[in-house]
């Protein structure tokens, strides 16, 4: 390839359009740049209206830096605008488009994409999260912890565990109802603690009225679990919250009920048996689930304690989410007021081998959602390619395993973790390469309109996967890249609660990876806690974190390095899982910036380096991960 | 690459999936093959099943000719199911989609596809279409000929053209407005021409009732125009393909009308000014446009003279393709019983900058179609990426200009149509590489469920852009190239008439590609004949270019080498557009073969070649293709 070429950037950020998030009828100004001494002739946006294949020419807009921009106008009337670019030379003509910059004519695949009309939860990409498991994150208030006792679920008594600190035991032997008291009110007096931590958004795990641990099985949406102190909590740590400036997303099963559920209510353990569809066939919520003639019912993964909710049925869309008292609009109304919703197996909703209703719920429930609320966030539990639920008009993002976490747990050598449960895969321990790694991050995001990329919730832990520094083959220093990419990477990053201490863990059950935070450990003090509140204040603060750019600079060996970037300011990420001392070159030129670095990063890490053709080669410890600010 | 990774392969045809075309709740089987000596540990089937990512173990079917298949089946509930391979090895997982064997996990982007409870015109991947603009392929009868004066149109006189011989005008000069007499009674006296050819089936251009020689903006959608012989001579052409078993696509435009059209009729030139929107408010055709309260209406790209029909007027979706006498019924029916319907302008059909109904009308388009007449052919007009439309719910394929003959043709060194309008890119002429080449042909491919591949209609010449062989840089070597391609290429064949006869040209206008069929030449004896007849005949009787598999081989310098398959047969095909005599690898083994070739090609051409490990090296000469049949 070409050097100049290196330099040809555009995306859709306010650096490049002169508005990211348009109306319809709304005329735009669309900006690409590369070195103003690139041999371009001339340069074209090709795009389609109302379906025709259009090549606008681009003009010299003005040049900075040794960058020079081009521009184009165009009014946008449809709900998608598409476009790559023609970089055209004396003799050649280079098609740019968000997966790269190739020499022929390129499918539409790739095309960057605004979207037109849409509503960003723009605080999103500012924002660092701190995922919340309430059960076991502090306990507030001891007046409202479950007694051991207090009621059985599924033939087994919940149990209060006295020791805070003590190891959670496997679900055979706990079948989660091992209560360690953690409550709404614990999260409410931690505020500061996470304030400090540079948290400005919770991630909270189900909050409903339910019998175990995890909550996901709920008997009732519509009320906040008493033992994390009820309605009355939750509407206290929302309005301390929002005075904090801090934003709350919940989580929410609506695939599924428990058969305990009030709804349900099958055993009429907790609620009298007049109550519920199983036990009344006549019963209004009788249509809410795919009851059989026998009373036999469809349920989730046909585990028979899950029933399905039927979502055929127009009076349940009412309840869950059209209604102005439905479950979706009561809990983003005041006094709660919610920011966000993350919904629990999303990828399945609405859907099964009779009916495959999803993409007429989905935006269904977006529109809800957002007439509420227009920046509310919504994401649905998807581990896999979930690219056609991310154009616009259904979720913001997903639980962004397949773009993010898998990626890079497979970059640092850990089987992943579908192929964990597989005897044939799960002895194969696939570490990527970097090449790989950016492919498979790449492919994720250039499909994405660019304001899709920005709402991207990155993890790579949850309350679904061992912690990453559980594995005890990962070295914190490797470890540290992935923190450092967590918080880089375009999109928002989420904490689960514990790992900015080295919580403990084990691996390969959800029991092992929901220890209660270790409070009694000096966390502050921690190299983790470091780590995670260097760079939580870093992505509130930089606007290079939060709006700038993403590019991939070089991806040899097992060395991945990318550069987010403003106008002004430029971050790289050198993250290296190699085994090999490496040498890599960062092209500073194209940022419009000179080839001058500090001796350290932004850690404090020395920086080995030499300057050769207005190029930084920087000499990349093996396992050793930068973060440079030029 | 492994060498044993050459022989990886499956496809969505018969001989890998047990029915191509499942229905609902079928159970079927898919199958996986490469070489029995293949080090492998493990085969699976990773699919999404109502969203959730799933994987098959494949079990070992059998092994026949050196090659060893594996098999998963799997009960079919969604619209579309796709998947990828898992094959695994002592240490590593490969990942193979339609595009690509990687090591690392994939999008699906690129996922075979099956398509559940999809009509397939299955008649379309076993025929040769020979397209025919009925006003200048044969005069049949002389007495319904347009005379000079005979009527007046935009202002210009119809003039009948008294030497069929002569050159057509320019458009400047014409006006599309000069008549040969060539009519529908000419095209049913060619049939025996036609199927001595090898064709099987007709793409008609327009025949309705219209003013100008191309009949594009016809004046009544309900009647074949007088001068081609009226429904009469429609009914009795239908009639005698049919005894001949050959079927019939017909084009049309319902994107707009001319302002003549019986229902707009602005200028009162064919119909009384009593009838038709423009002239009388409260017409019932007055809701089928797009009228301002000062009498202005939308038209196409603002052309005065070609008003846009008005898709949100359910009267206009009736008259056109909903009722039983619909436009697109009407002609599905006997008498005239089409086989196929070819939709002008596609694109931007039922969109402009106020709406976007396209993907509400296009699947209500298709099911008014299919409940006339299941297996009939649907393709819109689409110059460039249209995959959006090929889910299996629109078309069932384009004009294939974008996966066809745009790449086809750059491939051959010329400028690309669309880059010809434009003074930046006319002057360069981008020849692509092979492996560009293959870029392009398999990136449009790739994203498509077999059975769409299967449905492409590919072309290189049409009435709307200049025939490729007039282009006298290309020599005949070359196009000889491009022709073995076109019928050996995944999909049906296009002839546009007189390509087999070498017809005289001009290009860059279209005036210049609708010369008479020049009868009176000798055509039987062109080498254009010999070689569009040979591969019409084979195309028309090879299972294997007709149900196959198609798989690049090689795509080296400027030589691009494909196979196509079916269990017993193999063609291979070697395009040649290089410069250079070149030797390519021909992997015979994988498609179970033992590596001998005959000593010449289907065309007699002489092949030089020499085995070596078990592959064929052939040498290829400059410029030169070759059909070989292993």
């Amino acid at each position: 390839m070409e050097k100049w070429l290196e330099s040809v950037y555009s995306d859709g950020s306010k650096f490049f359009v002169s508005n990211p998030l348009p109306k319809k009828g709304e005329t735009i100004k669309i900006l690409i740049r590369m070195y103003d001494t690139s041999p371009v002739k001339a340069v074209m946006l090709r795009t389609k209206l109302n379906g025709i294949e259009t090549v606008l020419d681009m003009k010299k807009e003005f040049v900075e830096k040794g960058l020079v921009y081009y521009s184009a106008e165009i009014t946008v009337y449809e709900d998608v605008l598409h476009y790559h670019f023609y970089i055209v030379t004396e003799d050649k003509i280079y098609f740019y488009n968000q997966k790269e910059i190739i020499d022929y004519m390129p499918a539409e695949t790739y095309d960057f994409k605004i979207l037109i009309d849409y509503n960003q939860p723009s605080w999103v990409k500012r924002s660092v999260f701190y995922q919340i498991f309430p059960e076991r994150f502090f306990n507030g208030n001891t007046e409202n912890d479950v007694k051991t006792g207090e009621y059985y679920f599924d033939g087994y008594p919940a149990v209060k565990i006295e020791d805070w600190n003590a190891e959670p035991k496997e679900y055979e032997e706990s079948h989660c109802l091992d209560f360690y008291g953690g409550d709404l009110e614990g999260v409410k007096e931690k505020i500061p603690y996470l304030k400090e931590l540079g948290v400005n958004a919770i991630y909270m795990n189900p909050i409903f009225y339910a019998a175990t641990v995890h909550k996901y099985d709920c008997l009732d949406y519509f009320t906040v679990d008493p033992h994390f102190g009820g309605d009355k909590a939750f509407e206290e740590l929302m309005d301390e919250l929002h005075k904090n400036n801090m934003k709350l997303m919940l989580d929410v099963s609506i695939n599924h009920t428990g058969t305990a559920n009030r709804w349900f209510n099958k055993e009429g353990t907790f609620f009298d048996k007049s109550e519920g569809a199983y036990n009344n066939t006549d019963s209004k919520e009788r249509c809410y689930y795919f009851f059989n003639e026998d009373n036999s019912y469809k349920a989730w993964f046909d585990v028979e304690t899950l029933p399905t909710l039927n979502y055929t049925s127009e009076e349940l869309r009412n309840i869950i989410y059209k209604g102005e008292n439905s479950l979706v609009k009561k809990w983003l109304k005041p006094p709660y007021s919610i920011d966000g919703w993350r919904f629990d197996v999303a990828d399945t909703m609405a859907r099964n081998n009779e009916i495959q209703l999803h993409h007429k719920v989905w935006p269904e429930i977006r529109k809800s959602i957002k007439e509420e609320k227009p920046d509310a966030y919504i994401i649905g539990e998807d581990w896999s390619d979930h690219n056609e639920f991310l154009n616009g008009d259904e979720w913001d993002s997903a639980m962004n395993y397949f773009g993010f976490g898998r990626p890079l747990r497979s970059f640092l050598g850990e089987t992943d973790f579908f192929m964990m449960r597989n005897p044939n895969l799960s002895k194969i321990k696939p570490k990527i390469t970097a090449k790989n790694f950016a492919s498979r991050i790449k492919e994720h995001l250039c499909r994405l309109p660019f304001v899709i990329q920005e709402n991207q919730f990155n993890l790579f832990d949850s309350h679904d996967i061992s912690r990453l520094h559980n594995n005890k083959e990962i070295s914190f220093e490797e470890y540290r890249g992935a923190v450092i990419m967590l918080f880089t990477m375009i999109g928002t990053a989420n904490i689960y609660y514990g790992d900015e201490a080295g919580i403990d863990g084990r691996l390969y059950t959800n029991e092992g990876c929901r220890y209660p935070m270790p409070w009694d450990k000096d966390i502050k003090s921690t190299e983790y806690y470091k780590l995670y509140s260097k760079l939580a204040h870093l992505k509130t603060s930089e606007e290079a974190l939060q709006d700038g750019g993403f590019k991939v600079l070089s991806d040899e060996d097992y060395v991945f390095v990318y550069a987010r970037f403003s106008k002004e300011d430029v971050f790289i990420v050198v993250f290296s899982a190699d085994d090999m001392d490496r040498k890599v070159k960062i092209p500073v030129r194209i940022f419009g910036k000179s080839p001058e670095i500090k001796s350290t990063d932004i850690f404090g890490t020395e920086l080995n380096f030499i300057v050769e053709k207005e190029d930084i080669y920087l000499k990349v410890k093996a396992h050793t991960s930068y973060l440079i600010k030029l």
